[in-house]
């Protein structure tokens, strides 16, 4: 089974690197573009013997805890069978 | 419009900074994680004008062309109204 977690910062964070990202972009030419922000992703595989509701406790907890920043960052999970 | 990117090492690719989160979920006592692999996310806010066709486009170039290293790494774009 594989959980899916992604990480971005909360809306009213600056993300700087973003902003370095989109004024790149902006030089190659994307006129359409008119914000970037970056997070993170993670690809967690668990064991197949957890149910998809363990296996979603696991990857919630673990992504509070580790993965993320609540203080400033949001996350959010998806399990794939 | 919003593009979503995912960027993930391509499979046969090592991910230390993976391997070294997974070490330190083992000893969290995290017991039913097998693997996890770290990736990066892009959210890109395009301009409405252009249409869902064009606003892929452009983030499959950029995807290719600026936010992934297209030896070592694979994407996916998702564009979402």
């Amino acid at each position: 089974m594989k959980a899916k977690v992604y990480v971005t910062l909360k809306p009213s964070v600056l993300d700087p690197q973003g902003k370095a990202i989109k004024h790149a972009v902006e030089l190659l030419g994307f006129n359409a573009v008119s914000d970037i922000r970056k997070g993170k992703y993670f690809e967690i595989a668990i064991d197949g013997s957890r149910s998809a509701d363990d296996a979603r406790a696991d990857a919630e907890k673990l992504a509070r805890d580790v993965l993320s920043n609540p203080i400033i960052e949001d996350f959010r999970v998806e399990i794939e069978q």
